[in-house]
């Protein structure tokens, strides 16, 4: 990796920083982490973007969340073909290895990702149509969701869309054998979530009322 | 999704509490956060374990850092199958659209992902060496790097792996061909680090001495 | 421009320092920069004083702060008579077209500016109180907060004045529309901070207790 | 101040994080300068772009620069008639009761004030015409410059209209009596540079050949 290059300045400094406050004043805490290893309550499964931190919404420390972030916070169908599922990976390994006992799935407004499926749907972003977009593909994983919506026939508003795709990954999820193993055992719940980024708003996905309400 | 339940108490708390402070006092942030669109400066790899938060060690506000979570922070090589490439997708995006200055590998101690792959390679961990294993498939990618560490003959320990996993990652980035251009462009800079996570340590990777070294 | 000087000779050398490493580590963020444009969350008002760099106390890279610094750190009422005014030309390019999220009036200890205008008052520099004296002139703006705390009759000590002169300035930005507006809107906080410079000391006007107290 | 907001919580983070290493490394130092005043040796006045940083580019500590920032670096002629001249009264404390030796104007590329003012004079930015406008009422301090060039009858590409507004700024300078009296004692001199943010060049205004040369 004769690429690889240090870590700008700025950061390094911030770093030194944080071992000298954040750090010091837990180190107690992260040794234990370290020698006892993790036992987190929860898996959430959470967007990349850079505007969402659910550890700053829940208030969450070290070791509490075993958090996957990928475009969408999206969960494909159970596939178990032998080729690299990185989502399907860590959700295997938080329930049959960590054993959580909550599954969360936090969606967010403004996604880039459902944004973007909603243009490619609509032939205005043709170059996530192609086969070699890894976003393309990744985002089709949306598509029972929208074609429920009513698809390209109908008016689908964005925060609308973005529910869906909560919808959408926890159907998957139940689609793998140790999930619904362990929701059937009542030693996993699934929740969904959906964050209004700009107006700090938080709803479930209530599943008397089929809606998604305040928490 | 009639399985989807509220969200547990403790937790809907907490989020009562984040809104009337932290989001309270940095609301203006988030509302513009939410109109103007997000423009991080750096993507970052990070393992999915609970005890690593890199938004903490480098002071990190909403907005800063694109965030990728997987197992054993790994990066598959350049596949355009199109088949579902989550972390693949995430990169595409990152470096193609939301143009990050900064690709950062974020590797761990106590990792569990790669001390599975050490099991596995020496038989000590047969589920994990099951085609239908996620997790044993998605920490396949580490392969290269074991080998080239001397693999089984070799005597490695966790640390040693566990920085040869970053190595790895930071390899296969490489045959993504929009990183490659935008690292020959000078837009976009590769960096290797390992988070000690009961010392609070912080290691780069070196190209100069192809060694880690404390930041 | 006849008179115009070539670089001195120890700045020259130290800029090609920083192009050949501060520069070569980020190149790919500063082109970034220069692509992209600045997306800066916050406006800092600070004193041109050398003694204090607002990108050290918070560990600001390029992009973070646009950063308005003047004698004094004040910021002049609203007054849109077409003549020239620097600060409310800042003010409203950082409010209105760059729409940063905070507006922060950072003082400091041994302040110059604000020791002068105490000598002023006190007629013990008559050369401020000339109408030409541009020094005299700006920093009369204090005189609102100074005659508040009792002005020539009452003792008033460097940091009382100082940080009052960070009250005066944070009033004043409250009399410009498009501040109100977005303070109104909750798109803007404004914040005032005073800077103890040889003890490294930083305090937030509290507004509940009407007071500053330690960050 | 009944407005006033605490600092939000990563900002106070950080800020711990610089006095217990960056403050703590330099304490001595910060209590020297406190206890003995500041004697910076030059005064630098710049843009308030976010992705400036004089004191990164010339490796600058505290204590060395008097650093005046305004939108473009602009600097407006002397007009001693008793209003508020925030830059003016910068440029008076810096030459007349600090001494700086060295006064230096740093442009930049990319510059929006610059972009703005060009805008403005094609009648493509009609909000910046108006009387009202704090930025476009600043910015026509370039004009002379503008006009100069061949003003709309020109097609003047954006650096060298940045470098213009350097010049402007530095014959401004000269129209206040005590920076020449000061250059004419040898005790003050004054130069002019503009960085080029991408890529991290800096050139200065050679007088000899009237042209801006790389330092």
């Amino acid at each position: 990796m004769e690429r690889a290059q240090p870590l700008p300045n700025y950061l390094a400094q911030r770093y030194h920083g944080w071992k000298a406050t954040g750090y010091a004043d837990n180190q107690s805490w992260y040794r234990q982490l370290a020698e006892q290893g993790q036992h987190p309550r929860a898996m959430v499964i959470s967007c990349c973007d850079s505007r969402v931190h659910v550890t700053a919404i829940f208030g969450a420390d070290q070791g509490e969340f075993f958090i996957h972030r990928n475009i969408a916070n999206l969960v494909p169908p159970y596939a178990p073909d032998g080729d690299y599922h990185g989502t399907s990976a860590a959700i295997e390994y938080a329930v049959t290895a960590l054993k959580v006992a909550h599954l969360i799935v936090l969606g967010h407004s403004s996604c880039g990702g459902v944004h973007g499926f909603h243009e490619m749907c609509h032939g205005r972003a043709p170059e996530l149509s192609e086969k070699t977009s890894f976003v393309g593909r990744w985002i089709d994983i949306l598509k029972p969701g929208y074609e429920r919506l009513g698809g390209n026939d109908a008016e689908i508003d964005s925060a609308t869309l973005e529910k869906e795709a909560v919808l959408v990954s926890m159907e998957n999820l139940l689609t793998f054998p140790f999930v619904q193993d362990a929701v059937a055992d009542g030693k996993l719940t699934l929740h969904g979530l959906w964050n209004d980024i700009g107006e700090g708003g938080l709803e479930y996905y209530d599943a008397k009322s089929k809606t998604f309400r305040p928490v």
